[in-house]
């Protein structure tokens, strides 16, 4: 053991208190509450003040909570609680009450705690700037990825860089579901079943897999990433409902695996006068992945964030992105900080909104796809494919046949088939949606059985 | 396009100016000096004052420069340019004049920014607590893992959470040398011929492949995750010399790869009267890790961190450890985000030791052990090995044996020899040592071929 002498808090010394009002006893609110009462010293220590836990709100006080806590702290009287605080911990979610209780807390000059995604994406640039107005902090590190600390490494740690591009594997079912089907070759109802039974998927799972939470951590992510406020409604969103298992075989033949993405990227749209315009797209979708791509090694229900930079280049960050214990410790890094500052003195204002970067729709995207066909396996299919893709100027990159010639002698079902595989050069969804029309007017074309966009090739 | 109203940063209207002095025009530093003058704009809206860079002292002002930057720039006078600036850059590197100079701007009440990993390892807490009793900030986020944002995220963002455990790979150059043995098969010396060939290792490459650097970078990791100072002096270290290549492919043959990880965890040892102390172990050795590790899929000369908090349970961050612009990405970080504290008011004090948690030496851990040996191929072999590890207290996980009868034929080097692989359970490096002691005595074994840690199974 070496010896060392150096300063130590000594939490007997620290007479200061905040008070902390916390909104919300579920998953994620009973684990808060819990620490800050065993951690209640060292949180102390590493503060310069002492948090006091003022009260729960909740709507029935007398409710069966899986956290011992004491009956005295619950209280339904949320907006009394909130004007007592210095520190309000929002984590009702969804928009009301939690969006009045939050403007109270701001007008009251509380710091505002919240993990609400839902909220800050559709309300999220009226909250800031009522924070900013008002000279509150507003932190929400939550409400993206969980307990991956990944919004303040974007505001803070990257402020002397230039973010490009931010792909996110921000939904922690859709990875499960995903990850599931293409480990065992599952079909999407089944590894959704799966994914209910074992508490990954909601009962009613819609706004994980049509893509919709995943479209509102979209929304912030890239709001930090481009100094730019954008809301739910900018994000193009594509859920992965569509994913079928012979999509996921198809892509894992190819080298690929399928992600479901949230993306913003920096880009220049072509405007009619030749002129081009710099803009941000925002979109959610499946993708098709390399398998050396560093999110394409995130399994089950485990997120990531890959970042790429001008100077700092690329960079992932990875971890648990819900649950309540690993939520808890990413509200409680955004109390820490927020009271420390409280207590040193520091800046209210954390958002820096620097340029208003227009929204380009998903037309202005270019990315390379992957195109599934099933077509008669007849002379001259290919030339004919071929011939199609370059009429609407979208060139082909890989191109492979598989012929099914047992499906004509096992089920009667005609001549033989060919399974077609595409991957496209990048282009504009205009010009694939083209192409996808005259490959379904064909004659020899029986079906096009997926289409899907393509990243980090 | 959707039109937004916010307020934005009208740069014109910035008169506020901050003076940067830049210490050193390396391949960091010429970089850090590009960016701050091409994004001069940019880098002032989101700091509400303008960073002039008031000069760049090296030691030859007429010394040919990557960079075009005007000559009228670089001094040879440091000392005036600290005395003058708002902002001290210092990315000389090694201990002098770099800690004179940051010493110098400590006294005159500048922030300093530094990527000085070998200062800091050695110096670092007297510097700190120099800075802390003069108020003026001191950010290193580049001394690790380069462009990484890892430092931020410890202090701020998991503020409110309890880290157990730390592992990186946080040097480029022997995750080079150890990536290229495990993918080619190729020895040590020819991977570090290659590295240095590529210009990943320096042309001494001591400091990287005995695990020097790592170690350094441990002792900064280590004292931010567990809020107590530690010093270089305070990391058992161990480089990658004796690698071998049979090593890493018998590690592969086993599902798990060989990295140099630098790992920081809380322990309990135990006292000779019975009693716990709780503490901290720093250590930089080979590691084998399961190929399904996250770590594992770290490739090339990037780096990543691994942590293991309480509440938010694993999370990973991945980049570039090196490099003039990845670094300058991080130097700029740290650069903006101490100006804005500077234009807003903030906390100059940004550390906090909170605990003094004892070092606990190399034999208070307990790892799994990985054990190559070459016996002779006899009965009663394995029964023998089993009782000494027995009778020294370790447990053995797993035991492979592979007879080698071709080498009695081809090279007549007399009886056909057994190659077994052992894996442990945790052991104390004690224990193990004695274990192989006894084995080492044992007439059957030709030789113990090599004793590796084993960690994230």
């Amino acid at each position: 053991m070496t010896e060392r002498n150096t300063a130590v808090t000594d939490t007997d010394t620290i007479h200061k208190t905040l008070k902390v009002a916390l909104l919300g006893a579920g998953n994620v609110g009973a684990q808060v509450a819990r620490i800050l009462r065993a951690d209640a010293d060292s949180l102390a220590a590493r503060i310069g003040a002492r948090l006091e836990l003022s009260g729960i709100a909740v709507r029935n006080v007398d409710a069966p909570r899986d956290v011992d806590l004491p009956r005295e702290l619950f209280t339904s009287d949320a907006s009394t609680l909130v004007r007592e605080a210095d520190i309000v911990i929002e984590l009702i979610g969804g928009i009301e009450p939690a969006r009045t209780l939050i403007l109270e807390a701001i007008e009251h000059g509380a710091t505002v705690v919240t993990g609400n995604k839902a909220l800050l994406a559709v309300d999220g640039p009226s909250l800031y700037e009522k924070a900013d107005a008002a000279g509150v902090q507003l932190s929400y590190e939550a409400a993206v990825a969980g307990a991956i600390p990944i919004l303040r490494p974007i505001r803070d740690s990257l402020a002397g860089d230039k973010i490009t591009r931010v792909m996110g594997i921000v939904n922690g079912t859709t990875n499960y579901i995903l990850d599931q089907m293409d480990t065992t070759g599952a079909q999407f109802a089944d590894a959704l079943a799966e994914a209910t039974r074992l508490g990954y998927a909601e009962a009613d799972p819609t706004a994980d897999i049509e893509g919709h939470d995943a479209a509102a951590k979209g929304a912030i992510l890239a709001s930090l990433s481009f100094h730019t406020r954008f809301a739910l409604e900018d994000v193009h969103c594509q859920g992965i409902t569509d994913v079928t298992a012979s999509d996921i075989a198809a892509a894992k033949d190819a080298g690929f695996v399928i992600k479901l993405l949230a993306i913003a990227e920096k880009l220049q749209s072509s405007n009619d006068d030749g002129s081009r315009t710099e803009g941000v797209s925002v979109r959610v979708h499946p993708t098709l992945l390399p398998r050396e791509h560093p999110l394409a090694a995130v399994h089950g229900a485990f997120n990531a964030v890959f970042i790429e930079a001008e100077s700092a280049g690329e960079l992932m960050f990875y971890g648990q992105g819900a649950g309540g214990t690993p939520t808890a410790s990413a509200i409680l890094g955004d109390v820490v900080s927020a009271a420390r500052r409280m207590v040193l003195g520091g800046p209210g204002r954390t958002e820096t909104t620097t340029g208003v970067l227009p929204v380009l729709g998903i037309e202005a995207v270019t990315t390379q796809y992957y195109i599934g066909l099933d077509a008669a396996d007849q002379p001259g299919v290919l030339a004919k494919i071929s011939a199609l893709f370059a009429e609407n100027g979208v060139s082909i990159e890989t191109m492979r046949q598989t012929v099914h010639r047992e499906r004509a002698v096992c089920d009667g079902s005609g001549p033989a088939a060919a399974e077609l595989r595409i991957i496209t050069h990048r282009a504009s969804e205009a010009s694939l949606a083209a192409t996808v029309r005259a490959i379904n007017g064909l004659e020899i074309i029986n079906s096009v059985t997926s289409v899907l966009r393509v990243e980090g090739v």
